[in-house]
């Protein structure tokens, strides 16, 4: 057997000894998934840049289309497609604030990703889990087509298609398909498909459930098919337009672009696209006919089609946004699904917050107002009024509550103060408030990055393995 | 000042040391002959196969479109669109015969590039010199464009544009302008431009002096200005069309290749060109209206334009060929320029050797006889006459003789049977005399070889240094 076929099943049966417990078969699911002429026809590709502490190390793995920024250590791993961001890792001699802990950083951190498989995985931010600062490490996971690993260390644990992981360490853990997991630590937990789940243990607690019959359009995935669905249509229909991006070795966008933003070179532009000032759009991002107002973000894997954004925008990764006016500070948490339609637009007030794994997709005129939180599925103006409320009114919660498919408990106004942080946070890191000489982010600090490409073994037992490769300042 | 102009001033100063003896000063040769824009823009490659053992180490170095294949360590150096092919070194565990001596290689031999400045340079083949069987050193040495160091280590030396060292250890040397040189080891010695010097000690001796103001001509380069002449003229009206060929991540080249031969995805192919069987191209090779036939090959830096060449050809690295017809087994060596006219052509008869860095410029139909020796500056039937001699003339020589420029000593049968060995294993490395399972060769095994790019930090004080790179199997 081929020395890829191998790493393939010693990655799956890592993953199902750490899954005994919950008695989950990885097999059925990734078996066959990607073909291996498939593994061995992408170049990956690693970014320098003085910005960021630089260290790649990638040793018996296939690295297929992935892209690499900042530190990053991959052993006996196959990632397919796969998008590894480390730009925002600590460095040493950071202070890491943890409650009441201030936690000196001892050495520059690093993801470190073993025996794992990720197939158009996000992994991004940096590890917040204060019991491993320097090391962000993913290891025995598998994780699936757009799923989100975000500073979150894992172990042990299978990601279904679109699921994230946000700020939560991960043990022994199954998160089902377009599930949505913030919660600090969890272990030998089974996540059902399209769980919304946010949770700072003794503040606050919020759960929702995604109906599943619904859910199941957009996307379904089950043991011995590939993924399907609305989502997986949506994604393929506009797979082509990013061949060209990824066939030239320069690329020129023919859209304007401020010297204090930046265009990334993998990003697709198309028709009348706008690029305020402090914008960032990152790789794999896909803007047709989009105005982005100043301070806006377009991140990895988004979609931003015939649409506006008034500015200070926020479209996480993975997030799409169809003939839709957004107004300033709108945020749009990952992999959420908005959708007007070109007779009747969606439109989002200032400063609402569209949680993350948020669906809106409404064939009738729906305007969602400014100052909302706005959360689980939305088809009408019915499900409008249960799925959303507020800032004002959810700041005032402060015992369990249950509407809808949701149900919360704690404090509102920590749960609202949270997200907030958070947002003005990734607006920071992003540079949407730089102004002209201090507070620089990616937008300023990503425009002039080098690539280089890297291609495995094209024959022989090791083909499809990328020989081991070390970057060093 | 930036971290890439201490470098070139570091190693500009490191072989003005060398060759204060000599009294020759590097510093307005090159000084300002490379822009550092230009070594900022080009990215490098270097290709990854199982048929040859890898190990790439870069450290504090620029690479500006230079290539690599093969084991290469490169330290403290600026290469300039160099190409370092390595796929011929030793093996740890090969024996290596010289004269009476079986020497057994401890290690797998690698190149070794140190505070270096090698400008559009070709390094190939292995380290001849007994000596140094494990390592082929360039050391505190600068090389002008189109040079070739071939299995010749070199420390502390200076070669001129279109310079050739063959089979030569050299130490505290300047070679001119278009000089050949074979000659076992040398030390201290400053060669005219247009020398050719071949010499195997106590056995044979072969030299010759082109006319300086014909040579001028075609190469020219003296202190404070760029090399001029037809040749870089010619070069240079070709450029354009390598650019295509380094634009785009995957090429295809619409000419037929037999499966027993290889084109260089680096290679130009313009207008109506053949690739016969067991056909090498290699990359940077420029083939126009070529006809290729059978075990022909064509080496790096070589130009074939409205030619034909019947099979087991050697066209060395450097080599110009146009408006010829070649018979069979027709050498012809590095550098060698050999011009026809359309309605003039230069025709080659079967076996001939055309000697390294050969100008046949002929205005005039020209034939030149088979099986004859050629070398030297020929613009016509006068000038074939005191520049040719039969092969079997010349293996009767065994006294000394002067005819034209040309002086010989020694064995002329064991100079003819040195120049057909060595041409008889070019052809054995290349794949020429492949037979469907044995006596596989480069046209073989370098059909199917992944290449990667890297590129340089594109700002900050490293601007144009590349980080240190690692690559291992």
């Amino acid at each position: 057997m081929k020395e890829i076929e191998k790493l393939y099943d010693r990655i799956i049966q890592r993953v199902n000894i750490n899954l005994r417990e919950l008695e989950f078969d990885v097999n059925p699911y990734v078996q066959k998934l990607i073909p291996f002429v498939q593994m061995v026809k992408f170049y990956a590709f690693y970014g320098i840049s003085p910005h960021h502490p630089l260290n790649f190390q990638f040793r018996y793995s296939n690295l297929a289309g992935s892209y690499f920024l900042g530190r990053c250590k991959v052993t006996n791993s196959l990632l397919y497609k796969s998008d590894i961001r480390g730009d925002e890792l600590k460095k040493k001699g950071d202070l890491f604030q943890y409650q009441d802990y201030e936690v000196p950083v001892s050495d520059n951190e690093e993801i470190d990703i073993q025996d794992s498989l990720l197939i158009k995985t996000l992994v991004h931010n940096y590890s917040h889990d204060p019991e491993t600062l320097e090391k962000f490490f993913i290891t025995d996971t598998i994780a699936m087509n757009y799923a989100n690993i975000h500073g979150s260390p894992s172990n042990g644990s299978f990601l279904g298609v679109f699921a994230t992981v946000d700020l939560t360490t991960i043990r022994d853990c199954v998160i089902g398909n377009f599930s949505y997991v913030q919660a600090g630590e969890i272990s030998h937990l089974h996540l059902a498909p399209g769980t919304i789940w946010v949770r700072n243990p003794g503040i606050f607690n919020f759960f929702y459930q995604h109906p599943i019959d619904k859910l199941n359009d957009y996307i379904y995935f089950t043991a011995g098919t590939p993924p399907q669905g609305l989502f997986m249509d949506f994604i393929e229909d506009r797979k082509e337009a990013f061949q060209r991006v990824f066939d030239m070795v320069h690329i020129e966008h023919n859209v304007p672009v401020p010297n204090n933003a930046s265009l990334d070179r993998y990003a697709v532009t198309k028709g009348q696209t706008h690029i305020g000032e402090n914008v960032l759009v990152a790789q794999r991002a896909f803007l047709q006919n989009a105005w982005l107002g100043k301070g806006a973000n377009a991140q990895e894997n988004c979609f931003i089609i015939n649409s506006r954004l008034e500015g200070f925008n926020v479209t996480a990764h993975g997030a799409k946004i169809c003939e839709a006016h957004l107004g300033k500070n709108v945020f749009v948490g990952f992999n959420s699904f908005l959708r007007g339609r070109p007779d009747n637009r969606l439109t989002i007030g200032d400063d609402t917050i569209v949680m993350p794994h948020t669906i809106i997709d409404s064939r009738e005129p729906l305007a969602i107002p400014a100052e909302h939180l706005v959360w689980g599925m939305i088809k009408d103006q019915n499900d409008l009024k249960t799925n959303s409320m507020s800032i004002e009114a959810f700041s005032a919660l402060d015992e369990s509550i249950s509407i809808g498919g949701m149900f919360f408990e704690g404090s509102g106004a920590r749960f609202i103060s949270a997200f907030k942080d958070r947002i003005n946070h990734i607006l920071e890191a992003n540079g949407a408030f730089f102004n002209g000489s201090d507070r620089k982010g990616h937008a300023q600090k990503n425009q002039n990055i080098s690539f280089n490409t890297i291609q495995p073994y094209p024959e022989g037992m090791r083909k499809g393995l990328f020989p081991t490769i070390i970057i060093e300042p």
